[in-house]
């Protein structure tokens, strides 16, 4: 059994720090890097590629709106044509640090709002799906587990894996309660991780009614933005180990 | 006998339109497309690499200095390494549509005051050369003719190719007069268009001072912003192909 | 009688211009002078206060949102908090220079999709209206007839005015027809000029179901981004000078 | 005896904190608050406003040039009307805040670049003066003591207060020694506070040369940046308690 653990990295932005990616490398086996537009800039981008070339990470590009004051947290109204193009210029931005460093860029990863628009919305989900498979058909969309990113990626033929969040809760329909409601969020560190461990040896989770649904994820999202976060990565980390699960980059 | 006519593109951003890029395309060979540093964004240069397709022309990027409002055109103090980094990711972006639409980009011309800092400077120059060479070594490095640029891409093995300008006056050693001097514009289009033939013909031209210096050009920088330079383009056109040289893009 | 005719000013940015500044100018009373987010940059600003000055226009902020590539026209979700701080901000920077110039700004208008948004979002227009009163209760907020906007100057107690369109068509309810319909432009000048003077005169309009409905405008929103605005707009402004309408800026 | 202890604060941006804003603010008598051009953002500014206030502490300006991942410290080629320009705007952006909070903006220091650029140069330095003193002219401007920017304040008729860095060795002429020089820095908390007392009460401070010059500091920048810097701070208050030297903001 195998899984893969992702995580947000290369979200500083010049003078400003965020995250403890020297730290969180060391648990993950995928990289989801900031590209400029919701956060980063050339030289982070540059640094946080050798980063996880140097700890032996896959690098996946983590696009998102051009809100960098927002933090590409906010809903932005964009039309398919410019989706589309905003991603391909956010992939051949960070492709490009992985050229050249000699490595290949594994998979993408919307971020924030536009993960969570995308989610949900056909069009939107097409557009990028569509950017993607121009620009490098090899590369692996990775979304929501049940989203429309998925049938999106499935319907122009891109590869795609499917995540799941340890720490949150889920509707009967595979989707994640929504933060606004009470048991959104999965407060134990000790449920989340046997949440993780069901989810990769049954194929099962408990959803917020109580109802078992089926889930098979291809890879985790984690956290390292903060010393907590870490730990709770450590924790995961140490239980797949004990339960023999190895830790592999997505596209391995 | 043959040159290159290289002009830059693509250097509208979101509702705002500049340059006759439509009408230009048809008189050159080679395009140099802003990247959304100075100028430009996402669907502009989607737009931008699919009409230099479709008209045959060539594409190279155009990378500048992050400064929409200064249109790049002025003068920052950037380390070797930001330096380094910005060419990356704007080469990275570009080349992204270059990708999706199945075509191989050819050069790099730097813009504005990126493109005057490193003609003069050799650390900004070698890190320029280094960038493009780390990225792509096929492509063509196009330096005004004599500069550091073009040193630095010989230094580094990177190909490269000498520019000149058609409207500009020429010290003994070869570099632009300065603009602010007397006599540094060739105000007559006849005379241009005269001293380009010699360029090409006899790889001589009158400096400023009275002396013949040589010049050897690869490629001639043109303008499409206003209709008089279209008309002065197309002159130039018409006097080559009277001389029977032939236009095309300095790659091939 | 009187009636302010309104226009959108100052949306060039740096080397990119829009509009005819110079030449509408002489037609209307009242400029949105937009302040640095959607559109324009310091320079603009400065020069575009300076020209409604020497023309004895009145002088408005246009505010909008931090989106410069999709000139403030893409619905985002920002918070009641963000927004009040952003209308704050640009409101400070356009006074700034109207302080400098001498002059007393007159009134706030909302830009494109703030503009729409808070027509018909009670929080949103809440916002607005709480940042201007907070910044200068004397300023007139400038929305559209029968919009959240105005109920929300009402409620804090800060001055506003009615604005109107031209060329669009109205629903029953006051509110503009979506432009996605038939029928919501209109195009005939005659027509629109016809309507402009039923409203003026009679405070009545008919809605695009052809009943007739109440509408008491303070100002017309007029465009002079092009050659065939300006001439309506000077077609407007002979017809209203005909009928003894006199055009003052909304705040005299 | 007095002095005031100047800070710069609210550099934060959007999610990306920088500084112990809530911390040093206990410490020092005038804050130097970003503008949002090479740091900060509209909702930071209102945060730090208040903060400010909250703990009677007086605002300054703190304009910067439009460099946010350079975070204002790269120099950059602007003519005088655009400096003259970004400062009103800036300017008139921060003094919303104040203006919305009842309070009174007392003073303006240029950051980074900007700062030291202005030191120098005597025609951005008179562009500064006059871009404050059109806007207002009871603003203080804050500069380095024997600067071209006093110089220029004195020029336009500007009320101007006088800078001392506690750790920054001075040449004879009263300039700062380069940071690349050896003996720069004043590593020694107690050297340092010795020197600003020196300065304070004798108003003689050794230059790097040994040679004793004259300095009559009215604001002692400090730094809040780190636990370290908090610590110096500290330092420096305490002293200046035991020497019954009253901490007073500049301007009163």
């Amino acid at each position: 059994m195998k899984i893969d653990l992702n995580c947000d990295l290369g979200e500083s932005f010049g003078n400003y720090k965020i995250g403890l990616d020297e730290e969180v490398i060391k648990f993950i086996s995928s990289a989801n890097i900031a590209c400029g537009f919701h956060a980063s800039d050339p030289l982070v981008m540059e640094k946080t590629v050798l980063l996880a070339k140097n700890n032996s990470v896959a690098v996946g590009a983590h696009p998102g709106f051009p809100d960098l004051v927002g933090f590409g947290r906010r809903n932005m109204n964009v039309s398919p044509a410019e989706l589309k193009a905003m991603i391909v210029y956010q992939l051949g931005a960070l492709d490009a640090f992985c050229r050249s460093n000699k490595i290949k860029m594994q998979h993408v990863k919307p971020h924030g709002a536009m993960y969570n628009m995308a989610a949900k919305d056909e069009k939107m989900a097409l557009a990028i799906a569509e950017a993607i498979a121009g620009y490098d058909d090899s590369l692996i969309l990775l979304g929501l587990s049940g989203s429309q990113m998925l049938l999106a990626a499935e319907k122009v033929g891109l590869p795609f894996k499917k995540e799941v969040f340890a720490d949150r809760a889920y509707e009967e329909d595979g989707s994640l309660v929504a933060r606004t409601k009470p048991g959104a969020m999965i407060e134990s560190e000790e449920e989340a991780i046997e949440r993780i461990i069901s989810m990769i040896r049954l194929g099962k989770v408990k959803a917020i009614t109580g109802k078992e649904i089926s889930v098979e994820p291809d890879s985790i999202c984690v956290h390292g933005d903060n010393p907590k976060a870490l730990k709770f990565v450590s924790a995961i980390l140490s239980r797949l180990r004990e339960e023999n699960i190895s830790v592999e980059p997505m596209g391995r």
